[in-house]
């Protein structure tokens, strides 16, 4: 964490006691296995949305900062139980370049463990949010349930239409990004108009940020912390570089492709870089990162029309630095 | 739900009500697996615990039907998607008579099904209750997550103490019952000396539910749509009867009972049955069902506490009818 917002030290201050704040929030000695969450989620990410949120609350006149920080702490939480989740449900081994909860502790404890972590996201939420914000992270569970439904549903029929692709990942990444961005504001009641303009760059921010991802997983980067490349192709997902490469050559493409019948089997990792080769040959992560970059001028648009200041430049930066990751 | 309402008529009106609000919750086109969910929760049980919210309510002065009935509707849709959730840690087949979410759909769908009730859950909860309430129906989940833990934890080693049973029972049963009439009477601006006695009777009304529950998977009753006879037994769980046989003759029951090694593997309903058999013979379920009148009468004194009313009786008729009940 301390390491990407090395440039941001007022920023990093602040991730520090959100950090604080998950930590106090998950010591709870009556859960069981508290010591496994915990380390799952202190094998922490760059701590994105909560930065989010802080950042928006500058844009406000009443921010309390402990308030900011447990509804930042709130929403970093509500990130993590997803992605615990999410492991169960993609049977994956790895998670922040550790073994995920479900590979440890096994399926139930994972389950409980996600549950455990939603209900001290809502008891966070509602001790420190304003209605409508609480609110909202109800309503963006219910979000992400259903992109990762309709995503599951696609898996291994390579039909998604980019159109329906955009959907889903807006629904399980940007709508969060947009979320924090806008909670934060709202809480510290800026007005509308650029609470709206946070929540449309918040949008677009997260837009690039799940398709640089999706395209990560066709690049081998060798030793960076992240999910093993070719996961989401082994796995059947049909995201925007699949979708270009087969849109250039279906039947190639095709010949490739995991088929239904792998699901639940072991895809070799031939098999997945035969269709990162070819998919990387037919042009479809390029592509994809032309959009990425589409979503992140509009997110650099609307974070122009805000008013000046030190934490609209850092916004804009972040947006650009996250086009540009590797990882 | 009418049927076993059908001798309380305003009390069946009102959890009509509370059906229509989850109906009207679920409600959404953006769900992929809306279908199937409602599919499940509408293979409903007793609507126990909205009904519980309700009777809280009447004794304050201040309820506000709309929102009881919205609050009532929060508790149900929390106790579903525990069930949900349970049904994956359980790996149960059958839920309610009908295939549980997780054999028709999938552990994937199941997980997010549940998340998906949760956050409906939460947005209700947020919509309609005060923040006090709203942060106990966060705490419970908590609560209940912590003690499915650790039953799972406990399971084939068959050395939980009584005491240890009662916690457990008191996080996962008790405590949503116990909210349920509390919230109801504090959303109703019921006095403290009154929520007080409500809180500490639907501890008691649900320490005894689960005793009785967990008896009952000791006793065949022919014709009843309930969970299969054994399946306690089965998964290793050391439950109040099964504590009582094992004081009474540990080396008798622990050559019968399934051991670690059975987990994941399908136990048979003979060894089910002896164990079953030989536990009854030495008195376990007897001795639970002692206990479980204990706690009744508990949660009977407690209501006799309350200022004279048509739900007083009401609550108290329950408590007995929960307590003699074959299913």
């Amino acid at each position: 964490m301390t390491d990407y917002w090395k440039d941001s030290p007022t920023l990093a201050a602040r991730l520090k006691r959100v950090l604080a704040v998950m930590d106090a929030t998950l010591d709870s000695p009556s859960f069981p296995i508290r010591d496994s969450v915990i380390t799952a989620v202190e094998s922490k990410g760059k701590l994105l949305r909560p930065a989010l949120l802080i950042i928006g609350s500058s844009f406000g006149h009443a921010a309390d900062p402990i308030r900011i920080e447990k509804l930042a702490a709130a929403v970093e939480l509500l990130h993590v139980a997803t992605l615990v989740h999410d492991d169960i449900i993609d049977e994956a081994p790895i998670r922040r370049g550790r073994p995920s909860l479900h590979a440890s502790l096994g399926v139930k404890e994972a389950v409980l463990a996600g549950d455990w972590l939603f209900s001290r996201c809502f008891l966070l939420s509602s001790e420190s949010a304003e209605p409508e914000n609480a609110r909202g992270l109800a309503r963006l569970i219910a979000a992400v349930c259903s992109a990762e439904i309709s995503q599951d549903l696609e898996k291994f029929q390579y039909s998604t239409s980019v159109r329906r692709y955009f959907r889903t990942i807006a629904g399980k990444t940007a709508a969060l990004f947009s979320l924090a961005l806008h909670a934060g504001a709202t809480e510290a009641k800026a007005p509308v108009r650029i609470t709206q303009s946070l929540r449309r760059a918040g949008y677009n921010i997260g837009m690039a940020f799940q398709v640089i991802d999706d395209i990560l997983d066709f690049e081998s980067v060798d030793g960076l912390p992240r999910k093993p490349v070719g996961r989401d192709i082994a796995e059947g997902l049909c995201t925007l570089p699949l979708i270009y490469a087969l849109r250039a050559d279906r039947p190639g493409m095709e010949a490739l492709l995991p088929r239904a019948g792998h699901r639940g089997e072991v895809v070799s990792s031939e098999v997945t870089a035969a269709v990162s080769a070819l998919a990387t040959k037919l042009g479809g992560p390029e592509l994809a990162r032309a959009d990425a970059r589409r979503f992140t001028s509009r997110a650099v648009a609307e974070i122009g029309r805000l008013p000046p200041s030190p934490e609209r430049d850092e916004l804009g930066r972040l947006a650009e630095r996250l086009l540009h990751r590797a990882y």
